[in-house]
């Protein structure tokens, strides 16, 4: 259950709501986003919603069956729309590219991809500059440095910046440069994270862990909205599975029922989602065709030079080809 | 390397050929297909192949390094078609759907899906006669009674059958009535009966094992195709993988490898793939942008009251709805 | 519900309470085993077993909540012991090593392993005959002439066979030369096969599925023994995972949660299981400790020669080492 | 290749040494533990190891094929061995229980597990203070004010204390009142985390991820050595296949296949790694004859009312029996 408060509801009318619901065995969750309040209302017993109803400070009450409450659509039927900083929308109709590097490399790479992405309209890039390597010995990226070089680069032509955080720390010092903080697989159940982000002011994208449930993926967001921030998509990038004939398996089925369990955008990652070149086209179209409200990808000036992905890495002709198509597919979408 | 041989070939320069093969420690498998003679020779040690060029009866000599050998595409590389005898055409451009029940139950349902097809232009029904089913006190099927009644009924309305056959027992007494013999996932790798399909004049329609490989499912083609029939297609049906929120986890990967590495045709079950009816449509239609040569899906007259399936299964009005969008998707393909 | 009949009811009396049965939408299954007569009746109403009990021909009634019925413990809370001609008892106590190549060769290999399981006192040998490969072109096994052999050999040295049938139309052929008919991983839900398998009065031997679950391999077990054949084996062999360090992934829970669901004895085979030969004894050592009933693994006079299998093959030194463990642990068991 | 130095080198020599290795584009990391000094170098051009040996500062060097260096047994061939503040020794042939709750819920809880463990000659207490969730509103545990109780009983009896710590911020404070720091299954692949850890003078024991490779735990234990602490322990706790009878599926392969391939402690947590009360015991068994250097299990005086995980949590009863055996097991070991 989701009791949406009045914003102005006085500490005591807010005490006095929370010792009722203690009264039926419930637990209450304050959480506080940019605009609203809630209750977020964890119980077993059966209950009359009218007794809540007409206490001061009560808006409106929401009974959620699925375990996970701000997130999923049996609260927020319409489908969320996140803007960005330059006016990117993403969502409920809004569909996105992001492109990049896996990771920023230097100065010159940083350009020739601003200027691929300028010249082909896309309105966010990708760039890890810190890297979780399984082996410590790889290279990690260029750090903090690499990101200010990364936003100049893009604030100078009104593109938006989404690049991974590893660890709550990092959060500060690179919140003044990033559009999106993008949460990685590895760190899909890092809850410290979460809740961190879940405090800040800024667009977060999810991804689904190496091997993370639906219901996995649903209960790491609701962390993040849990703690108030709203600005949140999700992201399939492929599961683990037997199958090694592809880096992962791309679950085209998440896509299809995230669409209908949560209001909150989905994103498709093809590259990481099959890892071999010469499919990510067509997994990023059908990912489209399917419900997706964006793709990610991976693209380099010279992907057999990449330091990282490079398996995985459109060149600027198959990332053009690419972004041709799947903007044709929207005109022609159902 | 595969050796075509002249069709008139002489038995002696066959075994001229043959024991030249086993001086260089190939093993020479010979294929005679409705049209073809071929040898698929399989060794490791380098071999020149001019010295069997000049042989009598050698009419062209294909290096394959991929370890199957007839049904990759690194020999055909143009996309096999399979000819129905009701006229329809699968593979290399020439998409089909094939809808009906998990199994044939009545006259009367028969009649209705029939009916239904019809009105739709389609032109393959799919129906299980013999069904295997996890416990073996559950509803196996109306067997060859239903098969025949299922066959009156498409032959009067010209379309094609594919049913199931679980065992070569049964090849005989079900061939009059089949148009397309389907190899369940279960029976993916039972060598015995891929192979004496094989030996038949009839299109095979072979599902993915519950958690087959790209590489078993196409080694379980080439035991069918090595045994002479070349009338093959192939079955993505979704895999089996830790996620519980589907029924299976439909492997899009896997078409579109599929389509680079086999010259057969590609199709796609969306109703074992995601295994929930409200979900099956849009998995339908990212198949075929991915790839697909056709979809085979599940309908009935009242899906609630089926026998089997019933929660992978489509209404009329929804097969006519999800019909409609994969023909318009034809139409607007790149 | 399983109805234990008396052995000489009437076809009347029998007839009566399939139809009471029939008043309570329940369908009955007749299973004729060697020594008695059963039916499982499988149904939803509640009820009164009493009504069934005064029944004639009645002897007793079993309500198993499982939905396997004749392989539940809740119907038979004593182990099943299965005996074979050589005197060799399996289950209940009764632990056995079952020890040979992956495929039989040749006399001489024939030779050499017997007389290696004579002096450790090893009564049941395997060996493939009949050898399902992924691939077409792979060795395929020596065949019924194989078989004969290998017979010669183990029935001069009062040494039980094991080995697998592929097809139902090899039964009869392989029948006289056969002690334990084993089903593969491939043919776990080949039903046709367990059906006709179950017909027959010889042991069989079920492997789990290449990803079978618990449940799988219980209603597999289910299709033989409904078919009167209670000589049952279960075998665990290692799954398919995501994991790609060893060959597949041996389910150690599952030794346990089999012997505590079903009254059938269960084999463990750490050759399949884990696949690295210097690993094969450890897992061959925690499944006795786990509960199971015998071990199955592969050796071969030199094992680096072997036809298939060679890396997961142990040579008569390590075979004599595990078998000397193994004999310790039984003594020192609780 | 991992190069030892003295431990007094001085900074020019390491210099003159870190030249040479870029010289031959080998990336060097300077690794000081407790006691040692090493560098871990990185690169693919074929060396001759004699142009290093004779450098000032250089005490051994050894090649290391395996791409984790620190951890493999390539480099140590004889098993590392982990010594507690009181005087608990684990590995080398040193077995340990640690058994204890899986969330410290209150100070008769903790008073009665202590009392358990003192009886039963246990020497370390696990119970999770900070407790990873899947739900943001499920209990999390009692925080530090939990741990400082936990320590104070643990203290008084000579107790060692393994728990849970979930993210860098919070090593700390809780540094002073832990033995063993636990990384759990869902962080780790969290770097941060697992490097900082590195940098800490105090044991590790850190978890498979859910669904971790070998190679993705043992480049994670690198991680941890490579900044310094030797001090580390790896734990198998069941993965997540396609297995739904169990909560995990134990991997039993991995605890062979780690004693073989790292010098580190292997630890089997049987508890997580089935999740059923009544089949942890055969697990803990299996586990230890297949070469765990240790068990970690759940106990609770009431598991029906533990707070999390109360269906694989043991009694009283059932933990005595349990240790009973395990010990009885090292006697007999071979």
């Amino acid at each position: 259950m989701i009791i949406q408060l009045t914003n102005n509801i006085s500490s005591n009318a807010l005490h006095v709501l929370e010792k009722k619901l203690n009264d039926y065995a419930y637990k209450a969750n304050l959480v506080n986003t940019k605009s609203e309040k809630y209750l977020v209302c964890i119980g077993k017993t059966p209950i009359d919603i009218r007794v809540f109803g007409v206490l001061e400070g009560v808006d409106d009450i929401f009974r959620i069956k699925d375990d996970y409450k701000l997130v999923s659509r049996q609260w927020k039927l319409n489908h969320s729309v996140i803007t960005l900083n330059n006016g990117a929308k993403i969502g409920n109709g809004h569909f996105q590219i992001m492109a990049g590097p896996c990771s920023i490399e230097s100065e010159s790479q940083i350009e020739s991809i601003v200027q691929h992405l300028v010249e082909n309209n896309v309105k966010i890039m990708r760039g890890g500059v810190f890297k979780p390597r399984t082996s410590p010995y790889s290279f990690r990226g260029l750090g903090i440095e690499g990101l200010k070089l990364f936003y100049a680069h893009c604030k100078a032509n009104n593109i938006a910046i989404i690049t991974e955080v590893m660890e709550m720390a990092q959060i500060e010092e690179m919140f003044p440069f990033v559009d999106i903080f993008q949460v990685g697989a590895r760190n899909s159940q890092n809850y410290n994270l979460l809740e961190a982000l879940g405090e800040i002011d800024k667009p977060i994208l999810l991804k689904r862990g190496i091997s993370g449930t639906i219901e996995d993926l649903l209960y790491s967001a609701e962390y993040i909205f849990s703690k108030g921030n709203e600005q949140l998509m999700l992201c399939e990038r492929g599961i683990r599975t037997y199958e090694t004939a592809y880096r992962n398996t791309f679950d085209i089925n998440a896509i299809v029922m995230l669409k209908d369990k949560t209001h909150l955008p989905v994103i498709a990652d093809p590259s990481h989602g099959i890892g071999i070149r010469k499919y990510v086209p067509q997994i990023a179209l059908a990912s489209k065709i399917a419900g997706a409200d964006g793709v990610i990808f991976e693209i380099h000036p010279r992907p057999e030079e990449a330091k990282s992905d490079a398996q995985q890495t459109l060149s600027f002709a198959e990332s053009e080809n690419l972004i041709l198509k799947l903007n044709k597919l929207i005109i022609n979408q159902y």
